[in-house]
């Protein structure tokens, strides 16, 4: 790991790299308050994130009167920050750049102008903001938003990009009450538990869709029955969640397929973030007149809808973007949201898997977020 | 053209063939009133229009004391009529059924409870109704909406599909102020053409997109040159109705397409009655958080979007269908517009191509609307 003295981009990468240095090495300014020396997810260009990403120790930086230095403790590997780095992603920080977008720390000193938070607090970026993959960050007080010091690390760590998600897409779309019904793909992703769960706080049903899935991880032993019981699996740790009803692509093959409901209204909104046919089963289960969110892509394929769709069954497509959302006059009503989320973790009423891996692990949890290694838990880090 | 007498359904199709008759042929009921025999398109089954259609004469109808029989005057060949008769159309009337769904007509006789409407009065059916292929209806009061004499009775007769159509959409899904745009495929049908004109009237541009046309019917002729011939005389005629840019779906095969718009505002709105490519099309128009409306799907092909214009350019996509509109709670407000579109027509400001034809010549009108007969101007049967 080197000591990296950045020079050319010290005045443009607030924060990370701050520290000026004059060409003889001697420091051009000094500050009464500087950070700690941080590890750091370190990138020059855009590519595959395990060949462009590097571990490195940067240089503290000056803490000036607005200023609050944290100590980050936990911070995931979401999708969209793979996109970051790959430079796929419609936004994304200027290069150079450190990695990771949300997660939580604790404050460790504030500028003296600083009014709101203390050494010794918990604080998550937010609207999240990059360059949480290391180990400490000089940000404004404006950019952090403090926690209940009670709250699982790895929750506060990752209670933004998901779990806000699912609870904003229940709310700003369609007005749903207790009795009603969603339906969604990709459920078992992280969003899509979120979904199950803080629907059924509301006593709001859902109909899960999934992919058709293999206990095994070795491709050459993949039968129908393998597949049969690795579906049966995930649909098990749905309905454990609250799922209503849980369905395998292939079991949506039938010509009727409302007619697999039975109990269940018809729903009234639905989310994608698959595509593709995964995405027109989604329209098929909606009732007249609903609202389809998309939220993902993950199969990259585009959605294709009937004219009669839109004409004859009124349906509405939509999108949702956390990032947009939360770059709006919503912000401090999406922090109160988080504290609602939290309190929900705390009381283990909104639950998902995720691995706690040690930072100094990061190209091993970098590996598992890519899916070099399978199925695996969502990766965070821990500092 | 044979006398039709009606005993099966006599008590559920309301209107055309109300005389109840007894075994005997002998009335069993009389009344006070009756309106004239009607000629009219009947079909007993679904299919195509030109083999499933007949003229025949159907006997008088009691009318009743809401009711009121109106002497049709002219009434439209619309495609939806078409696929009404095909079976295609997911509302349609009962069989046997009489053609047809919009209209004018002057009032002949009124029943003794009718309060608002006297003979001599000019009425559309308002929502439009089905039946209207035939020289007289008979039809409760509420059904009818008195207009002023001095309309066109083509304008009359054909103003609410279409012309109401253009009107809602434009003002349903995104306020749009003077200096606005829009952009719409689909151009040249009489709804593209009264976007135009209505969009104009309130200082709102609009950017529409044909497809490659020829300017000979004879297909063998076809080239590059005559198709730009043909292309060309659509441009300039839409141009004269007030379009600001059109341009035609092989002039659009390019990387930029917002480079072809020099001063226009990006459109916020959209209306897509293609599908296919050219909806491709409309969405590439559309400015961040645009909306596009589909009205139609003359292409047969579906319409395709990606996942990242859902969520990162935060386009939303909805439907629009007059008849579901019109069974709401607008009628009165429909029945307003209707009266502001016939005083548009009358003073010159909403004008289309149409060719009125004598009813006699119904299945000649019917072959240049199923378009057997090459491109023809709207056919509007004269009784």
């Amino acid at each position: 790991m080197a000591l990296i003295m950045m020079r050319s981009v010290a005045t443009t990468r607030r924060g990370f790299f701050k520290l000026k240095r004059s060409s003889n090495g001697i420091r051009a300014f000094s500050s009464l308050l500087t950070s700690p020396p941080s590890k750091a997810v370190f990138y020059e260009r855009h590519g595959p994130p395990d060949a462009v990403t590097r571990v490195i120790e940067m240089e503290g930086v000056e803490v000036k009167e607005k200023d609050v230095c944290v100590k980050m403790m936990a911070a995931p590997i979401n999708p969209s920050d793979i996109n970051r780095i790959e430079g796929v992603y419609p936004v994304r920080p200027p290069l150079p750049a450190v990695g990771g977008y949300e997660g939580v720390g604790e404050v460790l000193s504030v500028g003296s102008a600083v009014k709101h938070l203390s050494p010794g607090d918990w604080v998550i970026p937010s609207p999240p903001s990059s360059g949480t993959w290391q180990t400490y960050i000089v940000k404004e007080e404006s950019v952090w938003h403090k926690i209940s010091k009670d709250s699982p690390i790895e929750y506060a760590a990752t209670i933004t990009v998901n779990p806000l998600t699912a609870l904003r897409m229940l709310q700003d779309f369609v007005t749903l009450y207790s009795g009603d019904c969603i339906v969604q793909n990709g459920a078992t992703s992280i969003v899509g538990q979120c979904i199950i769960q803080l629907a059924r706080l509301r006593g709001i049903h859902s109909i899960n869709i999934i992919r058709d899935r293999c206990c095994f991880t070795d491709l050459h032993l993949q039968s129908s029955s393998s597949y049969r019981v690795g579906s049966d699996e995930a649909k098990e740790m749905l309905k454990r969640l609250g799922a209503d009803e849980v369905f395998t692509e292939s079991q949506l093959e039938v010509k009727n397929i409302k007619g697999l409901l039975t109990n269940l209204p018809e729903p009234a909104l639905g989310f994608n973030c698959v595509g593709g046919n995964s995405a027109s089963l989604v329209l098929k289960f909606l009732r007249h007149g609903g609202t389809m969110v998309t939220y993902g892509g993950m199969s990259k394929k585009p959605i294709t809808v009937s004219t009669s769709s839109f004409i004859f069954k009124d349906l509405s497509l939509r999108g949702f973007w956390l990032q947009k959302l939360m770059n709006s006059d919503k912000v401090n009503e999406c922090r109160n949201l988080i504290d609602h989320l939290l309190c929900l973790a705390r009381e283990g009423k909104l639950k998902y898997e995720m691995e706690l891996v040690p930072f100094d692990d990061f190209h091993t949890a970098l590996d598992k977020a890519l899916g070099k290694l399978g199925s695996q838990p969502k990766q965070v880090l821990k500092f």
